[in-house]
Parts: C-alpha cells; structure tokens; sequence
C-alpha cells in the first residue's frame, strides 16, 4: 500500500478527550510515549497498513474560546492525569494546533452546551444548510493546505440532549431539503455528520448523541461510498458490563440486580449534570445488559458530577446474583480510571481503522467497530469478546 | 439417543462440595430446584441428550465417618448457604445414599489429610495395587447393583501436596509395574484415576491434586478407549482473571501488578491452612495471567483460613494496570461467593459433558471442557471466552 | 430498685424492625439469644437497674393485616436473616403477641403508606383529637391488662412524607385546640406521640418523621414529667460518617467529596421509592458531615430500592480527600448490614434507656441519648465517640 | 513566650517521609502550602506558642549517597505524589540542605538496610559508644552552627529487624557501660535516641524500631531532663482500625475475624519485603484490636510489596462481625493513600508538641502523644478519639 496522508477531524477539538488524543497524537510522532491503550497496536493487527504517525494531521472544529495548551496544563495539574515533562516538550505543537481548530455550530445543542460557547458563535444567524456548507468549507480547505488524501471525523462533543431519531424521514433525498428550515430537528452532531459524509468521508460518533444514527443518514453514507459508526464510546464501566456479563451468561449465574453508580468531575461530568443530557447518557450505558443475558434484571445507573474527581471516573458496581440451588451471591467491583486517557486511544483506533475501512470500500456501518461501542450500531451484539473477535475476523478477511 | 443410566462416582463424596452436588442431584429429581448455574441446562446444548436427572445414580468413596445428612445440615446453619426446607425434603434420601459411600485410600494424602480419617482407613496396609484394585470393586459393585450403563468419577477430595509429575515415567506399561511397591510416590487422587480409567470410565480431577496429570495416565485412559480431563475447577477469583485478563489483553492496558487475596474457612481452607497443601493452589491460581497476556506482571495470591467465613470464599483482587501515555490506573473486584454452590453445579457438568464425550467416543484429555477449569491440561488456552466458544464448537461438531 | 414490669409499645408493630425486635425481646426472655448487639448490656451498664427481660411486655400499633409470625418466616427466608430454628422455637409466643397490636392511625401517613393500610383503617373517619384518644385507650387498656409499671412508647413504623415543622404554634396550649380539626397538618407519628405523652410515659422516634420534634410537643412532655426523643436511628452508613468524619478532621485531612449509595430492598426501602419519603430520609442522613467538619465538602446520599436486596442494606461510600500538600487520597468502604437486625438491639436499648430516664426523673429531650441517632434533638454533637460519652457520663451521675 | 528556633533533626533524612517533610517545611516557610494534614494547626491548638515555620531549622543523619533534590523527584515523577512546580520553586533550598545531612550509623540495622548503605559508612569501625558520641558531635554542631534553642530528634528510617528488649538491663547506669562493647545488641536506632537524651533533646520514635522503648532509656530520659515517645507512626490502616474497632466495641457487636490486606512499593516495602524486617511492623499494626475490643478476634495483617504501586499504599480491610441475634455482617473499606505525605504532616506535629512538651518542662514518656502511635508507649488506650481527648487536655492544662 503506498504511503499517503490522513486528516483526523475532531469535533469538541478542545475538550478533555482531543486534547488527550492530541498530546497523545503528538508525543507518538516524537517518540515521546510507548504504544499502551492503543487497540490498532497489537500485534494481530501490524501488517494492515494503517496510517502512519508522521502521515496523520490534525484539525477540528470548537465551540468555546480556549488553548490546546491551556486545557493540556489542566490535565496535568487539575486532573493529574498527564505528565507535564510531555506537555513541555510539546508544547509549541500544540499552541500551532489552534490554527487548525474552527468554528463549530450550536444548532440544537442544548442550553447546557450553550453556556460554554462563545459569544461570536451565539451570535451566528444561519440555517442547518448554511451551517452544513460552513463546516464542509473547513474541512475542504484544511485538506487542501495539508495536502491529505483522506479525512477521517471523529465527535468527541458534549453529549446533546436526547432527540427522537424516529421523527425523521428514512432517506436522504426526503431529509435534505428539510435542512433549509431553521426548526429542523437535527441536532449539531448530525450536522457534523451530514458535512463529513457528503464530502464522503467516514464519520465515527464517539458520543451518544444522535450524529448519523438514523436511516436517512445511512442512506447518504452509502450514496457517497463512504462509511460511518457510532455510538458512544466504550471506555470504562460498560467495557466491564460487555466483559463480565457473557461470564454470568455463560455459567448460567442469574443476575437479580445490577447497580452501577459513576461519579466524576470534568467538563461531560457538568454537561451530563443537566438533567436532559444526563438521560441521553444512562440509556446507553444500561441497555446491552438485556440484549447479553437474555433477560432483564433490576438496574440502576447513575452518573453523578462530583467536582473534585475531576477527569478520574470511579465507578462502583454491585451485581446480585444467584447461584446454583438459588443461593444468593455478590461481586463488587470498583473502577477508578482516567476518563480522557481511556477515551483518547480509542479514538485514534477507531480514526485509524475508518481510514483502513474507507480505503478497502467499506460502505454503510461500520459493525466491525462495534468492540469500541457502548451502543454498537447496526448490530445486537454486545458481548466484548465476541465484538472484538468480529474486528480480528474482518482485519484477516482484508489481508487477503 | 436410547435412553441409558450413568453412575456419578465422587471421591471425597462427605465433602462439602460433593454435599452440596447431592443435595442438588435430588432437588433436581424432585423438582425442588432451577436449573440456576448449571451450563450443561443452557440452551445451547439442549440437544445433545445429556444424561436426565433420574437416570443419575450416586456413589463415592471418602475417608471421614459422617453422615450426609449432618454435613448437609452444616451447609444450612454454619454456612448460611443452603435453604432448610430444602434439606428436610430430602432428609431420607440423604441418609440412604450414605450407604452408597465407601471407604477410599490415604496412600500419599499427606498429614493434613490424615487428621480427619477414621482409624479404621489409617489401620489398613495395602500396596496402591492392592489400593487400586479394591477401589475398582466398589465401583464395580454400584454399577451391577444399580444397573448402570456408564459410570463417571470426579475428584472433589481436599488438596494433597504437591507431587513432581516428572518422576514418572511416561507409559503405562512402565509405570503399571510401580504399583505394586508401597513407596510408589503416586498420591491417592492418582489411584482413584487408575481406578476409574482401568474400568473404561472417565476420570474428572476437580482438585489441583495430581490425578490422572501425567502422560503415563494418559496413555492408560487412551488404552483404556477412555477421556479424562483437570485440573482444578474455576468456581471464582481465577474465573474472573480469565474473564477479564482478555480484556485488558485487547484494549492493550498494560497490566503492571495484580494481587488477589483470598479469605475462606471450610474444610478446603483448613487443608489448605497446611503450607505444603496451600502450595499446590496458589501455583494453580496464578499462572494463567502470563499466558493470557503474553508477559509476566507481578502477581500475589493469598488463600488464608479466616474460621468465621465458613464457606462463603471472598476474593479482593487489586489490578493496577497503565493506560495510554503511561498514566496508571485501577480496577478493584471483590467476590463474596459461597465455594460449594459455585462448585457443585460445575461437578455435575463435567459429569454429564463428560459422560456424553465417553458416549461420543472422545478418548484422552478433553480439552473442551477447559472452560470449567483453572488449569485446563491438554490447552494453553486460558481466555474464559474462547475456552467457552471451544466448548459450544464441539457440542455443535457432535451434534451432526 | 425493686423490680418492675415495663410495657414497650411499638408502632409498626409488624414491620420488620419490630417483628426482629420482638423475636429478640422472645429469645433472651426465653435465653436462647445471647446479646450481642444489645448498647444497654455493656458491662459499664450493668449496675443501672435497667428493667430485665421477663419483666417487658410486647405490644404496639400497625395499620396492616398482616400476622408477626408470618413477618418473622420473611427474615427467614426472604431476607436470609434470622435462623427457622429460633422461630420455631418461639412460633406460639409470636402468636398470641398479634392480640396485643391494636390498629393505629392514617393521619397524613402520605399515599404510599396508605396502599399497604386495611380496608376497615381507610375507611375510619375521627379528628386528629378522636385519633389520639383511641390510641390512648389501647395503651391504658394494655397497661392495665398486663399490670405494667410504666410504658415506652418507640415509633418504627415506615417514613412519613417531610412537614414542615415550622408551620405549629410554639406551645402546647396553642397546638393542642388545632387537633379537633381534620385539616391538621400534624403527621400520624405525632399523634402517636401526642398519645404517649399525654399519659406520661416516654416516646422514642426511631424514624425521620415529625413525631414530637416541635417545641409545643416538647413543652407537654415536660408539662407531663416525661421525656421523648429522636430521630432516625442511627444503625449502618450514618454510624460510620459520624466514626469517622471526627477522624478526619481531627487530622485536619480537608474531605473534599463524600459519596454515599445506599441499596436495599425490604418494606422500608418500598417506601422510600416514593420521591416524597426519600426527601425526609436522605436530608436525615446528610445533615451531619458539616456539622462534624465545620464545613461543607460536596456530598451526595443515594437510597435505591433494590428487591433482589431484601433486608440487606448495602452501603458503598467514597470519600475523596486532600492530605498534606494538597495531595488528593480515597477512602472508600462498603457496609453490608441486615437492617432489621442492626436497628432492633438499638431500639430495645432506647426503651430499656428512656425507661430508665423517666424513672430518674428526666423531662424534655433526653440529649444523652444522641449516640442512637442520625439527627439527634436537642444537642449539635454529631461526633459517635463523644455522644458516646455523653451516655456514659449520664449512666455514671445517675449511679450516685 | 519568647521567640525561639528549634531544630528538627531526621534519621533518615533523605527517605521518603523525610524528604517529603523536608519539602512540606520549606513549602510551609515560603507560603506555598495550606495547613491541611496538620493536626499542631487545628484551631484548638493555636495559642500554644509553638515554633512558627520560620524559626524552624531541619538536619539530620543518613545511610545513603543520594541528594534531596533527586529524592523529591521521585516523589514527582515515580509516585506520582508531589506536584513538580512547587519542587521547582524550591529546588535550592533543597539542594542547600544535603549539606545540613551527615553519616548515620549501621549498627545492628540488619542486612537489608546495609544494602542501601554507602561504601564508606559500611567502611566505619567503631565501638556504640564511638559511635553515639560521633552522632553527638553532629547534633552539638549543628545546634551551634544555627544558634538554636532547642533542638528534637525524630526517626523516620527504613524499620530494623526486631530485638528483644528484655534482654537489656533496667537502669541506664547497668546499660551504659555496654555502649563499649562491639557486641552490645542494641540497634542504631537506639543509638540514635542515646545521642538524643544524652544531649537533652527530646527522641521520638515514628517507626517501630526499638529507639528508646526500654526502661534503661526511660531512666536516661528522665535524668536527663527530657522526654521521649513512640512508637510507629499511626498513618493509615491502622488509623481506621484505632477509629472504627471502638465503633464496634460500643455498639457490642462482636468482631469475629479483621482481615486487612496492604500492598504498596516505596523503600519502606522493599525493606519490609523482607521477613525479619516485617515481622516488626506487622506485630505493630495489630496489638491494638484485642487492646479496644476486650477479647481476640481472629486476625490476619499482610504487608507486601508491590513495586508498581509506589508510594501509594493501599489496604484492604474485611471486617467480619456478628450483630443481635448472632447474625453475621461484613464492613470493607479500601485505603488508598500516599504513605510519605500521611507521615510527614505527623513527624513535624510530633516535633512541634514534643518541641512544647520540652519547654513545658515534661520529662520522660509523653502519653498525651498517643493520638500519633500505632503501638503507643507508657499507654494501655488505643482508641484514637479518647487518644485525641488526652492530646486535647493536655494543651488545654498547659494553656493555663
């Protein structure tokens, strides 16, 4: 495969998660940091010839008035979760990042999001087209200038409030023209979406909010032959839920209740404090319990801002089950991990492996990705090991 | 499939997990209990025409004089595990299936054993030949008395000390002829596998003890046109290590250390109070990590007898494991489950998996039941998943 | 002291406080109950003269057809708690016990207590004052009946929705008139109240409701020579912040956040999932980490009913600090208590108490018996140590 | 009371806890730092007159060729503990400092602290009696050099292998003549102590060595005029168990088994890695439980060393307790805490109260001390509240 470029676009290129995936991006290039956490990394998947680190550029788009710099130096020492040698070392990269991060849309993000943007942002009079057209322009000149012969988004946005996918027509050609009207339901990361794809490049949704989850939008990925996944991506408590769960399947355990209760404190932990954004979040992380057990224990979940954990997500789940002869037993678990350094390499892999997708003609959803998911698209498998299988098959099925 | 009966053997038959397999047995017959935890009632192997419940018959050997009954009795009201009803349901079957249980052997059992054997057993003098032979008598008779088509042995004794498989040599024609000496350094568990495999029966080793783990038993049950399979049944902490050391493996989190501190106090943790007896488990718990993730973190495992836990085993395991950019992070679980009811179920699988491979014609070690077992012999393969998988692949293979 | 005979009179007398609190009063009366749990059988209470078992008699009020000997198989079976064999024992006394619960009132109990009431309850029509009478009468008839000394009277019945106390005149002269009209905003627990101290003796709230904790209620236990005192017990989670808030503040360790998550399943936890209960619980289990602290980290208090729980309530807090240099650490603990089981010693040592206190003449709130208590009136001491030793100090100057 | 400077003189200057408290005094002293984690900083002790940050002067003996620089950097970079600008800002008074550090002695320390040792030191031949007088020299020096008024020795190095102090005689005029003889098997820190109390410093003993905790010692003490204490430094686990073991001797539920699991990597590990050096720290964690419940539960204390986890220790305690009516319940809870950050607040409070207790003319044990200790001297109360009541009275006589 000859060497060419890739641009991985991000939306919310300035929050915790493509702040992370950045430094992360930057240091790789450096040789500033090992190759821990990154899936597309192991060793079944080396000879695919995946963009290289030196072959990827950055950009993206923002809603709010800050610096990459800024928001890495709260990671380090807000957060503790980064180290600050790196930072320093990098840290003209990432003041030169900037430059590469636009203007995002508000449309229909919620009063929640909204609070964060800035004032010249709230102030722009456009319709979903115009903003659509806007974004495109970005993307279409930020490939250009870097010479990049493909472009690979990826949102790591605010959670949006829900919105019923159901209310929208189921193709392409009966939802575009509804772009013209400012009251269309569309939320900004469809628009994001609808951007990436019609410039036929992959979309992953690596939140719950809607992005391209609806027919109509499948329908315009497959017309533009390119491809896109979703969504929500799978970085801590739920990965355990996919891995444990199929155990208790498997033993023919039967779970009587399982409660999980997450406290945090970063940026997503008070957008997810508004009631409406919150909701978007616990369906997601509650519904493949069903869909693995085959029935439908007692659940809980609760995800809760606690300011001072900033960016280090504990969980603490309890899952009551019964064994044989109906006696009743417990297993706890208790996970306290780095909600941006869990999220950040997943979105590399995922960037990465769309970009392999998009070059071996893949269309439509991407269930191939659905080991990175929360709430895999197109496909009811939830079991982790069984998804993860589902990547090694296709990575060996392209090989040849 | 005609229908046919089959006799469960289980040595160390007074047990609590042998207790605990009974009591089930007949709660089964009478209708007095779900199928809860047990694998082989799971959908997909509702065809293969496993033996029913009341074409089980059972017997064993033991070394203690005790009554089901009162044994049973103690699972209700020192372990708070099983239900009294239940037990007073079944009380006349119990005490009649005493009459089932014969005497076993202490050849090489160690002290820790020794302690809670009858006089009577500690009196006898017989070489293992002599050993063997009468052990295969008693099953012999219970087959003819209860007019069985097959029989099954499961170990389910206490732990033994460690022996050096090494020493022996590796056919059986080789070391059939050590028999006849008394200071043959075969352990007990051993010659109840000879026992069993000379009759053509399947020999399962639920213990870490050594069993039928060495190539010269191996060629016997091959001879024999027998299958055998150990060692050591995954019940809890070393279940969950392989359920989740694959994840970590896939997301390439970098496990630095992982401690596992075990509290118990039945009989089994008695036995193993004994240091020589405890060596033989700890080895059995802890080497699957490595293979799972393909380099070596620190390790420690702790069993301790804690008298007041009775037979409700906790496990709290700390895994400290790295993410992207080196950050360090942890998963904690903590596993309150009571040992002979996660047990029980398993032994009454492996019987009927196993007397449905005898069926089948399987002949040697049966690598497909690696899933039950936390030191699957025959396998390297240690991913409860894919152990799982291997499992349904055969049941599916026999099928046609 | 010469002996006498001591009526408790329970409110919710079939609930599962007091069902657990009557077999244990049945088991020591009849020695088959050693007393462990029991505050008031600690050796530095041992020369008090508190009133011994066989001189307590057992009544109390409900609003539910339900029988305790039923009540008492549900700690059995249900919640896995208490041991068949001492019900067993004790089924006859449990029995007969049910002639001594007298129906109770409605008053303002809120729609969720209302759905477990009878028929005949809900359809009784009496003024608050008409109410208090006939609750009256049922304990003068008790203490006649059964020769009695002196009764205390302890509210366990299920959580009241919150009311405002403010909203009462500060007097007793001012409240009392307010009870011949129907719209009287006082709760069922403080007619309850109202009952006790009217005749003199002792009330103990052992929930959140209102009962007594207005000064006009106040002001007739001390017209009445008697004393009262509240509320809500202080049995598993609560008992450990006000352990070890003091140890952190006594190191001067700065709590940052304090998560607690309650889970459980029985009657009262039912009741709780009612938002309106809840509120008057959660405030209840808060209030004293600031008080403790001398100021106010972040805190959240979840309580979630749970079925598969039952009676086992299990508590999971994480308390997030800063130590020196302003390094961030974790505390977390995990309570798995039996709730029934925890509260009832508490509530037979806050008769056996109050008891002792009316007989020693002491009017008003008995502050002394703070430790006993989530939100305890009349004192700001939350610390346990130090109400501890209030309790010590009191039980030492009534020897002399 | 006149402003006055004291010095602060550390054994084992340049290991963790020192070094940590090293920083936190030159934090202090710049204003760099807030007060939390120092208990001398509580309001109840402001008006004590004790040594302000900048009349503090620190020095201090030590074994290894390391600098204090490089030390704290550890504390950044390898435990993740330190913040990395605060070094930066102070990295010269560090610097400064190595030179206020002088050779130690390895007497009696044992074999695993020798392999720390420089070759120089390892080098030295000289009699106890050489060698206290040499450490004297330093202090003397030292005291000279900075014009001090006082000057209080503490011992943070690593733990020795236990002696057994009986063997000692009673009177330090039996003992002292020992000093000259190579053979004498009192261990350094013992020495380090003698050079104290013969000079009329103050020694305190924040590790479980045996420093002065013999009566010859005591004996030397009070004929010198000065005052000592230990020992062990109460910091995390034990703590909580000096917390919460009164909780459930107050409630008289019945401990039957306290299991506490600790794992961490520091120096402090490593030397307790191995058996001898361990013994002595893990006799110190757990007298105290027999001590505040009155009986002995059944208890297991393990302390092991995990390289990954650094400085962090963390423990696992299963407290498995009986409530009324004999039913069994189990509290966990999960310490994870910096060791070096826990410990230095608490050497700097020992130094300042030890520093008053000095001035106030208090000569030989110093119980009211207590509050400090795992195992403390002169003192059969090990209840951490009723510990800190006695540190509170005190203050509050020496006021008047």
């Amino acid at each position: 495969m000859a060497r060419s470029r890739t641009g991985f676009w991000l939306v919310g290129a300035k929050g915790g998660v493509a702040t992370t995936t950045i430094v992360g991006l930057i240091a790789l290039k450096k040789g500033l940091s090992e190759t821990v956490g990154l899936v597309s990394e192991l060793p079944q998947f080396a000879e695919l010839g995946m963009v290289a680190w030196d072959d990827i550029v950055i950009g993206g788009h923002d809603i709010r008035d800050v610096s990459l710099l800024d928001e890495a130096w709260k990671l380090v020492y807000e957060s503790r979760a980064l180290d600050g040698r790196m930072i320093e070392k990098i840290r003209d990269d990432l003041t030169a990042l900037d430059a590469n991060i636009q203007d995002g849309t508000l449309h229909n993000v919620g009063k929640k999001i909204l609070e964060y943007a800035t004032d010249e942002l709230k102030a722009v009079q456009e319709t979903p087209r115009e903003a659509v057209d806007r974004l495109k322009g970005h993307i279409a000149d930020f490939a250009k200038a870097n010479d990049l012969d493909r472009v690979v988004m990826v949102n790591v946005a605010s959670t949006e409030p829900p919105v019923d996918g159901e209310q929208f027509p189921k193709t392409w050609s009966e939802l575009e023209p509804l772009l013209a009207n400012d009251q269309c339901q569309l939320p900004a990361s469809s628009l994001y979406g609808i951007a990436a794809l019609e410039l036929g490049h992959p979309f992953i949704n690596f939140t719950p909010s809607l992005g391209t989850a609806i027919p109509a939008l499948d329908d315009l990925a497959k017309t533009q032959n390119t491809c896109h996944m979703g969504h929500d991506g799978k970085t801590g408590e739920t990965l355990l839920k996919s891995t444990l769960a199929p155990m208790f399947a498997n033993r023919n355990l039967k779970v009587m209740s399982w409660v999980g209760h997450n406290i945090f404190g970063n940026m997503d932990a008070k957008v997810l404090d508004d009631p409406e954004n919150k909701k978007t979040k616990a369906v997601s992380k509650d519904r493949l319990l069903g869909k693995i057990l085959g029935y439908s224990p007692q659940t809980l979940v609760s995800i809760e801002n606690i300011d001072s954990m900033g960016d280090w997500k504990t969980a603490w789940d309890h899952i009551h089950f019964q064994g044989f002869l109906g006696v009743p037993m417990v297993m706890q678990f208790i996970w306290q991990g780095c909600d941006s350094l869990l999220a950040a390499p997943l979105v590399i892999d995922l960037a990465r492996f769309a970009d392999l997708a998009k070059q071996k003609g893949e269309t439509g959803l991407l269930e191939q990705l659905s080991c990175f998911f929360k709430s895999p698209l197109g496909t009811e498998e939830n079991d982790f090991a069984r998804q993860f299988a589902m990547l090694e098959e296709w990575t060996e099925s392209i090989k040849s």
